[in-house]
């Protein structure tokens, strides 16, 4: 096991009800900024019920924030939170409210160019304090210290982290996820299936419990994940879809072990270039890196085949083969597709993408940094 | 599944060399009490690091705080630490120091007797900040806000929580667990695969994560548990078994589920009389417990004995019967003995365990506090 640093100071409040105790939660007397997305929190009634529970505080809105939050769209909320002298911020929506909640929150006290945080990993020492009421399970990050912003102009899509930016606490509440469009139920199981994934399936390092742990957030999103749209409204299967996106990216399972990232950082130049969603990218990119890095991983995909999917016997390339194909399958039966093509993404847009990564410095990719332009290149060929 | 509240604010820092670097984990111009026990901590040289490591701050040490920490032992240290204005304690040892400390830590500030912080679950409303360098897996105590502090004039044994007494940060260096004896190595795997089975062996709760994790720390110390006995200085068993520890009560797998503890309210009760080790009476309590409830258990019991043991075939109660048996082996193949009579303790001892229990208000246990004390006699006699 690698030496590791574990602290995660988020306070969850978890299953239903819990709406109606935000105010406990939140400095007396704090002036709040609520932010949230595109309305559909609005259409539920979830942000009627938070302007209910906070009626004693002095409340700001900032609407808007879309998927793949812009850094344009929060210098506005940055804007706002330091003429009104915000205190507090309060993010109601899913990954990319709250990923946009957490740059609003560094930016707000911070003296230089904002921008800076994200494009030269300028160091930040204060943020505003904020809160979070998940309504879409996927990226972790109502539980973690990190944010993924994207800038217009140059199609940036670049990632910041810091301890000042963990929630102070997160409100999980499974139903307010049984509205969710299938597309975005079907997107948040695979985000959090990539995210073990990228933390699991690397090589091994004496992690039993990271590994059990790993294995055991995938078998729940393999068995509640098509139930999801098959029965929306049933709890159990929410909370236990809700509560494994949370642990797929709160430092726990990844604490001791290598990482891989780097189909995250392949899919963050689809998003940028072609618009996808993140999870589509995730599932189109991850079973190509799977075969082209099937050497390096191939302990830990063995594993894999057998403790998550079953197959233990017979020759073990076809087990790997067997493997990343439940893989793709999987993602498949969950409606997100896994081919360049069905996006209608041809071998001739390969070359800018790689560009995209070199120009971004994504040179040396994986936990063992081999995967250069060239294995990149390889990478999207195979997904094509 | 449950609501819960999940915190968990302790800060853990994991692995080889951390000692050199505990200075910067606590505030400067800190008074600091280093807390330990019996003298193991001086032998191997573990105090001396520490406090090289503290040569910056104003450092006060109290030893002698013992195995089942003695509240009349922690007064002393509350008595020094308020006479010398002592405004950060240091925990260097195993379960029972850092319990004796969380009492020590809360009973500074308070105002009135703090024998009824644990006799009368009198609360607390602050506490002296502490962290801990951990010697010794087992409790997880490191990162948990429960302590269990033992009064000798009365023979009582008794918790006491308070999120105040969160660990700031704790020190976990599997290396420092090679010099244990092999007695000690034994008791803390047993202590936590018994925490794990009081927060899994209950009842289903549509909780697949959590159960998973439970399963995988339970496997995990069923692989290493005895490989740390024949093999000390193996750094990759060690670290396995002292991050289980910890996780196996640090309110992870708790979140969202029923919780028993029958066993351990049972089990303090022959360490009060009769001075068992703690992890002796779990492994004498928890077979027989899990036999005269096993219809109250049924459907967890048929899981553990599939996933954990292995046991998918045959009929069900043979299965269970043999998930138990299992149970009882694997704890006597880490040389703990598992009946009464193994420790010179006769049925005619029982009235007074169950007195015990009448006294303590115990009357009432486990998951569906359906544990009066007739069944708790069922369970010693069945123990015997």
């Amino acid at each position: 096991m690698q030496n590791f640093n574990f602290h995660n100071p988020t306070r969850i409040l978890f299953g239903q009800g819990h709406l109606a105790d935000l105010g406990r939660e939140i400095p007396a007397g704090a002036r709040i900024l609520i932010t949230y997305g595109g309305g559909s929190v609005v259409r539920t009634g979830t942000l009627d019920e938070v302007k209910a529970a906070l009626k004693d505080f002095t409340v700001f809105e900032f609407a808007g924030i879309e998927p793949n939050p812009a850094y344009e769209t929060l210098m506005q909320a940055v804007e706002l939170a330091r003429r009104e002298r915000i205190d507090f911020l309060l993010a109601v929506g899913g990954g990319s409210v709250i990923d946009g909640t957490k740059f609003i929150a560094a930016a707000i006290p911070f003296a230089g160019d904002p921008w800076s945080i994200l494009a030269e990993h300028a160091a930040i020492d204060s943020a505003v304090h904020f809160g979070t009421v998940l309504t879409l399970p996927a990226t972790g990050s109502e539980m973690n210290s990190f944010a993924v912003i994207t800038r217009r102009a140059g199609n940036d899509k670049l990632a910041f982290a810091s301890p000042l930016v963990f929630p102070r606490f997160s409100v999980l509440d499974p139903t307010r996820t049984y509205t969710l469009p299938p597309r975005q139920v079907a997107n948040g199981v695979v985000d959090a299936f990539v995210h073990i994934a990228e933390q699991y399936l690397t090589y091994p390092a004496d992690a039993k419990v990271q590994d059990r742990f790993a294995e055991g957030l995938l078998l729940t999103l393999i068995e509640e994940g098509p139930k999801a749209l098959q029965t929306p409204d049933n709890y159990a299967v929410r909370a236990n879809l809700m509560w494994t996106a949370t642990l797929a990216l709160n430092g726990l399972i990844g604490a001791g072990v290598p990482q891989d990232w780097a189909t995250h950082m392949l899919g963050h130049e689809l998003t940028a270039l072609h618009g996808l969603d993140h999870a589509q990218t995730l599932a189109v990119v991850l079973p190509a890196m799977l075969q082209v890095q099937r050497t390096e991983k191939r302990a830990k995909l063995l594993q894999y085949a057998e403790r998550v999917w079953g197959l233990r016997d017979g020759d073990e390339d076809a087990r790997i083969d067997a493997a990343i194909q439940h893989t793709r399958q999987f993602f498949e039966s969950m409606q997100v597709l896994t081919r360049l093509s069905d996006y209608g993404i041809g071998a001739d847009a390969i070359p800018a993408l790689v560009a995209q990564l070199e120009r971004h410095g994504m040179v040396a990719l994986g936990e063992h940094q081999n995967i250069d332009v060239a294995r990149s290149r390889q990478v999207f060929a195979l997904a094509a």
